[in-house]
């Protein structure tokens, strides 16, 4: 990681715009810059999403050898056996979250969680920080702010969707901020280092 | 492919004793001697199966080098915007087929279709073949042969699913029959090539 006037600069490898801007929002008052880069993100097929996360870095680094972190998360439904898991962002397109929903009708174990595997490339690294927040499916869709899941779950503690808590809230308790929070903490132990 | 003793050998790339038995079954009648193999099959994420068979294929052909096929394949319901696709036997180990009719009800327009896309490397060649058989969701799953969501899928012309018409009919009209075929038809009109 560079860490050249203050600023450690990481590449984000992703073309998903939502998950760069909830990044930057996290990693704000954090000493790291985040940068988008137009390499491919090879995801692999697998159930582990630690697994997609680590063989995305690894491709996307032999490619442009430059620190970078790779983010790969999804919604794990406990009565679905995992559904949808790894392939959130597909069944999402696909069913949504009415498809989701109806899947869930009649089912009263509502338990759910979202998990983010984040895996950094950086000199002789490479790490990979989890995040997961507990939680449940709500019985309709609610709210409007967020993206994904969001309007169809509940974080523990709440009765409010993650979409209908707003960014704000959103941001301090979600997988993805568990996950980058403690990547920005092991950054920021680390010397400056080459890429 | 080698062509010794009269018999072309190719190694097939997967995991799934039913397709590799499937595909025996197919190519019978033909020269074609299917080995089974260990080396590991590379799915990528992507919404289009001809893109997963191919690099998969690349992936085992740099690994292995010898002449080989990869197949993947996928049922894609047109009210579900395709869904489950390329993801199809994730699906089917976390939902089943009873939630695919569940995600179903209600819904008239019943279309579907398998798809299977079969990718072959040998020597200078990497050809993909493609077989789709259409058809229909069935209200419930009925029958026990085959696998997969082969008990909720009715073929067009036929009032029964594919597990109920049984293997024997099955592999006559299947998607993997039409792009096996295919296969066959290609590798009997090549010359010996070296791997």
């Amino acid at each position: 990681m560079s860490k050249k006037e203050g600023r450690i600069k990481l590449v984000f490898v992703t073309s998903n715009e939502h998950k760069i801007k909830e990044a930057m929002e996290i990693l704000g008052k954090w000493n790291i810059q985040l940068e988008g880069s137009h390499v491919t993100k090879i995801e692999v097929q697998d159930d582990c999403i630690e697994r997609i996360s680590r063989y995305a870095a690894i491709q996307a680094y032999n490619e442009i050898k430059k620190p970078l972190i790779v983010e790969d998360s999804g919604l794990f439904i406990k009565a679905l056996n995992g559904f949808p898991g790894p392939y959130s962002s597909y069944v999402q397109r696909k069913i949504g979250n009415d498809g989701i929903v109806k899947l869930m009708e009649n089912i009263s174990d509502r338990r759910a969680y979202f998990k983010a595997s984040l895996t950094c490339i950086c000199g002789q690294y490479v790490k990979t920080f989890n995040g997961i927040v507990h939680g449940s499916i709500s019985e309709e869709p609610r709210g409007r702010e967020g993206f994904g899941f969001d309007p169809i779950f509940i974080p523990e503690g709440y009765d409010r969707t993650m979409a209908e808590l707003g960014e704000r809230i959103k941001n301090t308790i979600s997988h993805r901020y568990r996950a980058f929070t403690q990547l920005a903490e092991w950054v920021s132990r680390q010397k400056p280092l080459k890429p």
